[in-house]
């Protein structure tokens, strides 16, 4: 997999990372995303279920209805979405309504994650790349939840 | 499943049905929802997708963020979702991180029900009624999107 992998994914990937660092300063669950069309960031967003009181306020949902509204636009299929943690159901169930072009992935969720549906979730035209920035979006969230812990 | 109905769920379910109504006069694909919480509505809602340009302004979407809201927490498990089509997936995971006590939808979707996954989406508490007004709910959408080809 890490030959498909090329700089600009991991220019993009730090950039969802930042937005994961957002999240973690405010004692958010750290998941990161940005929305990237043309070469260019439209969107970012860090997840906010803590502060809004609200489970949709996932990062890729907030990166997806703030690029279509840059765009002007509610599909995304000239778009990629890189966000640092595998998405879940919900997520990728708006990301297949958005039609996004491209999913990039950093870490995978085990538990939570769209990949574990036998089913396919998103559009079936969407590319998925995973495991861009893996170990350290891996790390970002264990190191949360052992804090949270403790 | 009839059976299991009570004059409320009818009574809720037509405000459900109201909410459709509403995106139907700004041709949106019709579907409505509220979230009941102690037998009072405590969030009223119509699928925008179009207006806002926005594939996660579902009714069932804006309603879980509406009522999370009023009721300044994320979880709704001591609220029924009344909405007149099953929801997608994206709904439905969104109404699984919430936990919603109960789940009542009008008509099938046969094309995009969460319902087709052969996984449990739903949180495992959450009860389910379908049915209620189902050929009146199925109608509003058959005839909006027979206008729509015509």
């Amino acid at each position: 997999m890490v030959s498909a992998f090329t700089p600009s994914d991991i220019y993009f990937m730090n950039e969802a990372y930042k937005q994961a660092l957002l999240a973690l300063a405010e004692e958010e669950i750290p998941v990161g995303a940005v929305v990237v069309c043309g070469n260019q960031i439209v969107a970012r967003a860090y997840n906010q279920t803590e502060k809004l009181h609200d489970v949709t306020a996932h990062a890729e949902m907030l990166a997806i209805t703030s690029a279509a509204n840059y765009l002007h636009g509610k599909y995304l299929n000239a778009c990629t979405l890189y966000v640092t943690l595998e998405p879940c159901l919900m997520c990728a169930g708006a990301l297949a309504w958005a039609q996004i072009g491209r999913l990039v992935y950093g870490a995978s969720d085990m538990k939570r994650g769209y990949s574990l549906m036998p089913h396919l979730v998103l559009h079936p035209k969407t590319k998925v790349l995973r495991g861009i920035m893996a170990e350290e979006n891996e790390l970002l969230l264990s190191e949360f939840f052992r804090k949270l812990r403790n």
